[in-house]
């Protein structure tokens, strides 16, 4: 059987989970849950059932492979990719399967992102398990849908089709990827059945996603070939930082995805939650009878609906609902539900004044 | 012209403007408005027209008159009169009343509440000056009353009569003091031009209020006099201490205005405001165009009608409207403006937890 191999992808800012995230400590690398575990530590334990510890590679950006190392003190320090500047996530995946298959000739690649929750865990390895089998053949290029449970317009969809021409039930023949839609848009997708949420996960070789990338984005495969044949050599460090600036950013969803032949989907259910901002803290904790989640040091009185993360000090709250309060030691925000995707412009709003240790 | 003299009464505890106001530092000695003086300088400051500084008089209890003297460092230390416990206003008013009628005899006295802020102060002194000349006569007793504006239910009420026998067009009879009324009651109140708000500030001589309270508060007179006889003698901390603790803890509206005859009112409207919670922040300070009062680090996006006192850290607001939301370094509180009156739950809250530091 094929070598497989993980890849964790780590290198987004996770700006919408400030003030816990910063630009220095970004979404993956926090707790969010009551157990204490970080999310790109979870992201690991729950592929070790499929992936051995050696196997499993982390590419982030360079400012981040500290805390890698921290937080995830058995994976072997060659397995965590530098990138030195974010490149979308074609060069990510690229490096990674470059990487691979110096090491190990052709291999599997999962290819995950580090900062989403994944409530059933067992149930989720079956489905990479099923993906690996698809991916075995040929060139197959599969992706895992999320089975949609509401018109979200916050999401790419997959639209796919029942034929295939593979035998397998319960995978499916991707159509089309399909931008953000707006939300009569997402409502007809729902309807018809045939759309699943794009959860940014992978399944393929490493000879089938280089060699469309070497098809599709022949200028990004010389590009990776040239930091390939320095790997481990001297020169590495320098080849890497000179040609990975070159290379096209753009997002291995519309560089190969929406371009490639033989693109299969199969529909995952198990309790997926991208944990996409902090309105995702009463989903994935337990919330109390006044539907309040709470931790840290809160009074609560009269209040309702509302998400509490305190820091250091006492947080009172009289009569409020429907906020999320988040406490750290420089910086409090107070936000309503309905205005979470705003928190950004707090960034914004930071960097337009020149307070980058805020951000 | 009789000595006129004030007092100026600051043991009250605030606890509707915590976190900022603490049972080691209430109301009285915060800054509550942009200028950085207290409440309880600006209410000696606005006195100095009419009285001099060495005839203002501060009773406080004896934890506070160190902050008194730190904030009023031009007032001589002898004024400051410390009470030993809380006793109400009665007996605060009868031992200022026993320690300036040793000092200069018979005197006026302007008593007056430590924490409330006054728009015109140039109206307030002319009104003053018009109790002090009602006062002057017989044994009579003035309070200053407040135009109502709307069917306030948090307030006393005073209700008067236009006819007296004094012959001073503005100055009225006092028929009776009403607890707080309902809202139905308040209105029918406004809606009789009869009522005025009880503010809490009194005019009369020191012969006038003692001659009041030896007939209708005999016990605690007595007792007063026992603490007026060692006034100047070495006893008199140890005599204040043993004596203060016996006197019955009752408010002069209850003890001496409802009962006594010859009480006038005049109605005052020199944009008086009692500052009785967090809501007044946006009364007694400039507000932006959102409708928002800000101090401190903040930074507001799609925020309306909004309290925001900062503290050291910065505070993010985002998609919030009708809140308070108060930082100090060991506690925050968040508050809808309709549930000010529940913050003092905070506070009995953490009496319960021992929670002592907070309080």
């Amino acid at each position: 059987m094929m070598k497989i191999t993980a890849v964790i992808m780590a290198g987004g800012k996770g700006e919408r989970f400030w003030p816990k995230s910063r630009m220095q400590y970004p979404k993956q690398f926090l707790s969010l849950t009551k157990d204490g575990e970080t999310m790109i530590q979870k992201t690991v334990k729950r592929l070790l059932p499929m992936v051995a510890m050696e196997d499993i590679f982390v590419v982030t950006n360079v400012r981040y492979a500290p805390l890698v190392q921290a937080q995830l003190p058995d994976l072997p320090q060659q397995n965590i990719l530098s990138e030195p500047c974010a490149r979308n996530t074609a060069p990510c995946i690229g490096l990674a399967a470059s990487v691979i298959r110096k090491t190990y000739g052709d291999a599997m690649m999962l290819v995950l992102p580090s900062d989403h929750l994944i409530r059933y865990e067992e149930m989720y390895i079956d489905t990479l398990r099923q993906a690996v089998a698809v991916a075995e053949k040929g060139e197959n290029l599969v992706t895992i849908g999320i089975t949609p449970t509401y018109p979200e317009t916050g999401y790419g969809y997959i639209h796919f089709a029942r034929d295939t021409d593979l035998g397998m039930p319960g995978v499916y023949r991707v159509e089309r990827f399909v931008e953000k839609p707006d939300y009569e848009m997402a409502q007809s997708y729902l309807a018809s059945h045939h759309y699943l949420w794009n959860s940014g996960m992978f399944v393929w070789k490493t000879s089938s996603i280089l060699s469309n990338l070497e098809t599709l984005m022949p200028d990004v495969y010389k590009g990776l070939m040239r930091i390939e044949a320095a790997i481990g050599t001297p020169a590495y460090d320098e080849v890497l930082t000179q040609e990975y600036e070159q290379l096209r950013s753009e997002s291995i969803d519309f560089g190969v995805m929406e371009h490639a032949a033989h693109i299969y989907t199969l529909p995952g259910s198990f309790g997926w939650d991208d944990v996409g901002n902090w309105l995702a803290m009463e989903r994935i904790n337990p919330v109390n009878e006044s539907g309040n989640y709470v931790e840290g040091d809160v009074i609560t009185i009269d209040t309702q609906r509302t998400t509490i993360c305190g820091g250091k000090r006492l947080i009172a709250a009289v009569g409020i609902e429907n906020l999320i309060v988040v406490d750290t030691d420089d910086a409090i925000l107070i936000c309503s539900k309905d205005s979470t995707q705003k928190v950004k412009d707090v960034i914004t709003n930071l960097k337009i004044c020149n307070r980058d240790e805020l951000v």
